[in-house]
This record gives C-alpha cells, sequence and structure tokens, in this order.
C-alpha cells in the first residue's frame, strides 16, 4: 500500500519544500528567552499540520519549559503495533552569526542542500514524518500502523522536563515501540542502523585564586596562577595517548567483542579531512578512531575560561578559571558513578594556593544498545536498502540522546533509530545543512517501513 | 645650603598644595582623544611653572602624539654633575566612574590623603620636583646641580613616542645620571630604594584543531581536543613547584647573592591575605614568595579562552584554543632569546592532531639593576633615612618601567628611582589617593638628596 503514498511524496515535492522552509524559518532557539514566542511558533507549527491531517487529541502540552507536541493515530485499529515517534522543533543557537554564508532562519537550497538551523537537527527529520503521515491519510486514508507523537521542544537544553511528563503520563504515552529520527548516516546516502547510543555526564571544575586579578609583576612568582593550577588538572585526566587516567574511570566499561569490533572495522568511514578540515585523527591507544568514537567512553573538554581574553597582552595574574567537561559513556558505566570518580581524582589533584570546586552537571544518561538482529530493526534495514539501494550498515553511535535512556527506562520496548542526516550537516555550528537526497531517500524510506512494520 | 628651601616648602605648604590641586583637576588622560586638550593643558601648566622659576629651553616638545615638556637647568655651573629628571604627567582613564567616592579630578583630602587621578601616578611626585626645584632658586638663588627635565604624556599608553625622542635628540638628553619619581615604597613612611626592576616579554599560544566546533559524540574519541593539547603544552612548561620546566630559561639568570638574599629577607612583608584575599602563597622551589617575586623570573597565563563559555554545558570539541603569556625576566635574560626558548618548547612538545601557533609579542624589555651601594644611590637611601626619620629598605620590584630600560640601553647611566607612592594607593583604580606624609617627607628627601648629590 506505499505506491500511492510514494506518488504524492513526488508530486507534492515543491509544497512540502516550500512547508519546510515555513517550518526552518521559525527561530525556536530554546536556550534563548527572547525567543520563547518562536518556540512556541514552532509547536504550533507542527499543531496545525497534524490536526489538518486529522490527527486525534493533537495538543501543545504545557511543561514547567517548552511545550511538548502530542497527538494520537489510532486509524490501523486496535491489532495493529503503535509507534512511539519522538523528535524535537527546538534548535541549537546561531552564534557565530558571522560564519553563517546564508541567513539560518532563510532556508537557501545550494548544491543539493538545504542551509537553515534545524535542517537537519530536527526540524527536518520531523517534518518528513509528518510528510510521510499526510502522504499516506491523503492517498491511502489510513496510516499502516498507529501512531503516538511526541515532539518537544527542550531537547537542545537537555530535554529538562521530558522524562518527567514521559513518567507522569505513562500510560498516555504508552506504545510497542519507538522510533526516532535524530541521528545520521555513516555516510551521505549510506543507509545506517544506530544499534547503541553512548551516556554521558559532566562537570565544571572552577579554580579561585587572588579575589581580583593582580598585577604579575607585583604578585608573579608568590601566587598560585588558577589557569595554570587548572591546566595541570586537567592534563592529569586524559594523557597523550588520548587514554583516561582518572582512576576507575575503565572498570565498569563493557569491552567490545570481537564481532562488533568486526563490525565496526567494516562501516565505510567518513572523509574526515573533508567534514572536519584536519587531516590525522587520534584515537585511543589500542583502538582505531572509530572503535573508540562508537564503542569508547570519551572525556572531552568543551570550554575553557579565565583572565584575559582581549588584543594584546594584560600582564595579569587572573582571579580565577573555569574549565567545562562531558564525558560520553559505554554500556556498563554509571554516570553518577562517573562523575563522583572525577570529582574525587580533581580534588586530589588540586594543588595548593588555589580554591577548586567541581559542579556537577545535573544532566546525566547512561548508554543504550539494542540487538541488531531484533525484527523491528531488520525491517528498518530493509527499508533504507530498499529506499537507498544499498547494503545497510550497523552502528553504534558516539552521541547520547537521553530520551532513548528514558523510554529504555520506562517502557522497556525497542527504539528505532533512524537518522538520515549526514557527516558534512554542521549540527550545532554555522551553516548546518541537510541534503535534499537525504529528505526524499528517508522519506522513501519512511513509507517503507511502517507498511513493513504492519506485516 | 638645604635650610632655606625647607623653610620655604613649610611656609609655602599651603600655596603648594593648592598648586598642585590645580594640576590635578586637570583631566589628562592620554588614552582618550576626548581629552587631548587637557593633556596639552597640563603639559602647559609644567611648562608655566618651569618658565616661572627661570628654566632654561622649556619648551612643549611635539611627539607624534602627545606631547614632552622638555626644559633644562644650567645654573649649577659646567663642574656640577646633571641629572635627568623623568616623569609623565598623563594619567589611567577614571572607570568604573561610580567607584569613586569624590570627584577624581576635584582633589580632596580625606584621613591625610590626597584623593584625585594622578595624586601618586604620576602627577603629584612630577610636582613635588617642581617645587623643591622652586624652593632651591626663590631662596638660594640655585640648584646645588643641574637638571635636565623631561616629563611626557604618553606614559598610560606605552610610551609609544619617547624611546625615539631620546634616541634621535640623545645629545639634548645627555645626563650624568637620571632621577625617576614613579614608583612606591614598600610601606607608607617606609624609605624604599628600588634598585631592580624586571624585565618582561610574551607569546600567544594558539591550538587549531577541527575547522569548527564538532560534536563530542561524533567526532569524540577521534579528534585531538585542543584545549587539552593546550593543556598538555602549558602544563609541561611549569611545574607544580613553581619551577619554570621550558629548557635553557635559567640559563642566563645572574644568581641571587646571599647579600640580595638578606636584604630581600628585610623587606617587611605586606599583608598579603589582606590584599589578594588568598591565605597562602605559593613561591619557586627552594626560593621565597619575596625572593621569587623580586628576583627570580616568572612565567604567568595572563588568560586562556576556547569553546563553550556559557551557562550549562555544549557537547563540543571546540575548533581552538588560545593561551596568553608573559614572563618577567630579570637581569642577564634576553627578552628575545627567551621568546625563542618559549617558541621552541611549544612546537617541541605539540601533540599531534593540532596545529600550534605561537605568536611573539612584540613589547618586550630587559631587566634592569643598578648596584645597591652605588654612591648615588647610598645618597638617597642617605637622603630617605633622613627625611623619613627610617632606615632604607632596598627592593627589586617584579614589575617593568620600559624608560628605565631605554635610559640604559642609549646612555648607560645610573638610574635612580625615588618613589613615595604607598601600597594603598590604589594606582590605575578608583579613589587613587596620595599621603600628604608622603607629599611632605618626599619634598624633603628631594632636598636632601639633590645637595647630597653635589657633595
Amino acid at each position: 500500500m506505499s505506491k500511492k503514498a510514494l506518488a504524492f511524496l513526488k508530486e507534492n515535492r515543491e509544497t512540502l519544500l516550500s512547508r519546510l522552509n515555513h517550518f526552518l524559518s521559525i527561530p525556536s532557539v530554546s536556550t534563548d528567552s527572547a525567543h520563547k514566542n518562536d518556540v512556541h511558533a514552532a509547536a504550533d507549527f507542527i499543531v496545525t499540520y497534524l490536526e489538518e491531517i486529522q490527527f486525534e487529541k493533537v495538543q501543545k502540552m504545557e511543561t514547567a519549559g517548552h511545550p511538548l507536541v502530542y497527538a494520537e493515530y489510532n486509524g490501523a485499529g486496535p491489532d495493529a503495533p503503535t509507534a512511539l515517534f519522538y523528535g524535537h522543533y527546538d534548535v541549537q543557537p546561531i552564534d557565530p552569526i558571522d560564519e553563517w554564508k546564508s541567513d539560518p532562519f532563510k532556508p537557501e537550497v545550494r548544491d543539493g542542500r538545504i542551509f537553515a538551523r534545524g535542517s537537519s537537527d530536527d526540524k527536518g527529520q520531523v517534518f518528513m514524518h509528518l510528510a510521510v503521515f499526510e502522504a499516506y491519510l491523503k492517498t491511502e486514508g489510513k496510516l499502516p500502523i498507529n501512531i503516538k507523537v511526541c515532539i518537544e521542544g527542550e531537547e537542545e537544553i537537555g530535554s529538562e522536563n521530558l522524562y518527567e511528563v514521559l513518567h507522569k503520563r505513562k500510560e498516555q504515552f504508552k506504545a510497542d515501540f519507538a522510533v526516532i529520527s535524530d541521528s545520521g548516516m555513516i555516510a551521505k546516502n549510506q543507509p545506517t542502523i544506530l544499534y547503541g547510543l553512548k551516556g554521558f555526564t559532566g562537570i565544571e571544575i572552577t579554580v579561585d585564586g587572588p579575589d581580583h586579578d593582580l598585577h604579575s609583576g607585583m604578585y608573579g612568582g608568590a601566587v598560585r596562577n588558577p589557569i595554570m593550577a587548572l591546566n595541570h588538572i586537567l592534563a592529569s585526566m586524559k594523557d597523550l595517548d588520548e587514554v583516561i587516567t582518572v582512576e576507575g574511570f575503565y572498570d565498569d566499561v563493557e569491552p567490545l567483542t570481537d564481532e562488533e569490533r568486526n563490525i565496526i572495522a567494516n562501516v565505510p568511514s567518513e572523509d574526515f579531512e573533508e567534514s572536519t578540515g584536519i587531516p590525522n585523527t587520534v584515537s585511543e591507544k589500542g583502538y582505531t578512531a572509530q572503535e573508540h568514537t562508537m564503542g569508547r567512553p570519551t572525556f572531552e573538554i568543551n570550554g575553557i575560561y579565565g583572565g584575559y581574553q582581549g588584543e594584546g597582552t594584560k600582564t595579569i595574574i587572573p582571579s580565577s578559571a573555569t574549565a567545562k567537561i562531558t564525558c560520553r559513556l559505554v554500556p556498563g558505566q554509571d554516570p553518577e558513578k562517573i562523575q563522583q570518580l572525577l570529582e574525587n581524582h580533581v580534588k586530589k589533584v588540586a594543588p595548593s594556593g588555589v580554591n577548586v570546586q567541581v559542579k556537577k552537571e545535573k544532566l546525566s544518561a547512561k548508554a543504550y544498545k539494542v540487538e541488531p538482529n531484533h525484527p523491528l530493526i531488520k525491517k528498518a534495514a530493509e527499508s533504507y536498502t530498499k529506499a537507498f539501494g544499498k547494503d545497510t550498515v550497523y552502528i553504534r553511535m558516539g552521541g547520547s540522546i537521553p530520551v532513548v535512556e528514558w523510554i529504555e527506562a520506562i517502557y522497556q520496548i525497542p527504539i528505532v533509530l533512524l537518522g538520515f542526516g549526514t557527516p558534512e550537516d554542521r549540527l550545532h555550528s554555522p551553516n548546518e545543512s541537510f541534503p535534499l537526497d537525504s529528505f526524499d531517500k528517508g522519506m522513501e524510506t519512511l513509507v517503507y517501513y511502517w507498511n513493513k512494520v504492519k506485516e
């Protein structure tokens, strides 16, 4: 029953793209309170779309933060399975704005890609689902399966209120499996099944020294420099072999099996230099870069600051320095335990003459893994292959999607990660884009998938 | 011949203070072009004063920037020595203006201090010299020695044009020794001879990684984190014993003699916690904090930045990280050689996977030291002690005064640093002030000194 839906998508491509442009032009930056109305406008866009295609119980569900769009489709009948479709309509901030080649909120197609903030993460992919629902409903009059829609507006700020909503409204959101399109393929047009995600946790280290910036001539040599103290602390946490040197950090790590290392070895590697601008890769000693990214925990300093940042020199000993750190975790590791190990290490190595504080980030998540040969995963792989004309590869990803852990924790249902992004999409960066190929073939994949799931 | 001059200063104290108030009320902020006329007015004030007391060749010497006031006094005759008196009439900006308890350009006496911008740095001290010249000339009809006056208007903006003037007009400014009153005493009413200043040099290290910030989930484990690379580089440059671990850094350092360590040990130490807010000090292994500050080279990271600095977390691998470093140097060390050693070290330890660049800061200076037992220094110490009724202490200072290096480089003459400021003067900060005690006893010191130099 997928042919008509496919034809609809082809015939209405221009209309759909123009509607997507409208969605992408709403600056729904969730972290910036100045964009509160825009965030609501993006939610309203989805509500309107779902109402138009006659989903039921369509609502903007208020939370303590930004609203979540909920809706149901029950037209497949009580015997058909129900999928929970999760996505998010909020986007990352756009700074540094100077680096955008076109307005982040005026979508522009160049070289077969739509350039706009949120085009890949995640408005573009959310829109594809809406369009596929529309295609089925306007041609066949029904969808092959039942759907519960959960599209939140706080993913980019840590999905602050989602867990509580899912937990409190457990019955309302209950489904047989979940489908999420908020990830990517290993390479453009390379069908990719994501069967594992990393967890994560984070800390912020602040080193306080003197109560104001001191003259480096009057006090240099008599005061511990907070930046230098921080450097020593951080350098003691990961060595130049990319091995994390925090005691106990690897204790609970589930080792990569030979089978997994084999799967990883067969993942086509992306053109690394093309997507990062640097030719050579580094990785944990004993592991390839792909093994490290997909299946080994990581430790990254996301930001650091302290003292003078302007032009030229300012001869001061700064009063403080701060570093932000996040770790990506693999199955077996407990985020809270890791936070504690990090804090223990920092406290242990903190030098005299400064006051070192560790702030534990609230948001953390365990890693997630699903069996690669689960029937729902197999069907996803077949749909992908049919649409893209290429064998599907199976990967674990270095990223983390908190909602995956929460759905797993609350419902214990399979979660199918059907992502269509590409490594060149520049998520969270200037000039985010999404390939039109992914748009077309991704919708085709979804059309096949809903049909296959019903079989 | 000093008694009459001293009596003059006593009798005319109110007139002199009122004239000083006039000088201090001219907002000669050199960095702000809106104050260009005020800068000229301050120069004119000095010109008028010097003409009135019949100095010769009094002139506002134009430079590429603000003018310099030049004058000569040759009345002591060809057999008497000639002193080059250097000072500056420009002042620092006044912001944050809200923190001033009285108008920075309406001098106000409170608790025995004159509060005004420039009261200590350096108008107040320049004025004391002018008043002492006047006292001698109006009572004795002559000064004990010959004088060349060099009072610039660009000290607070780096003395941009001074070197060129001194270099080009070498003959005109030539003298037997130089006297500078642009520094302070170790404590109020504690006669202090500054017999050494540090030199300085600086570099900026930039570590470039990927050409844009990368998603830490997608790339973590496969890319060298530029902040972590920078941390490893910096941590390798100074250890936690505060020893600089750059090869060759200490090679040319003139060691502290036992005599100097003895002098330093006798310098009254300031209340460290009171002025920095931290209780404990650190210093180079084998040296006290005061020895390190006064007589050993230092390495300070003045600023660092890279990646995300906002609230909460942003899970990126940043594209770059930068650190600003300045070193204070001691006699024997060559700034350019030190810059090269720093660069060599950075290049040597730079890890793979990132591009590390070193920018050498242009402004640098050699350290300066005069023999503490040079007759001109001894005489200064005796004059101090006579005026303040207290033994003089000898210190080397961690700071740098570029003009000192330039006079040394061009003329190779002794430089006597006769400063009367106190640690509480709040130079460059709101509520700058200068003790009336320093004003009275400082002028007394100068009266004695000119007389002693002639002996």
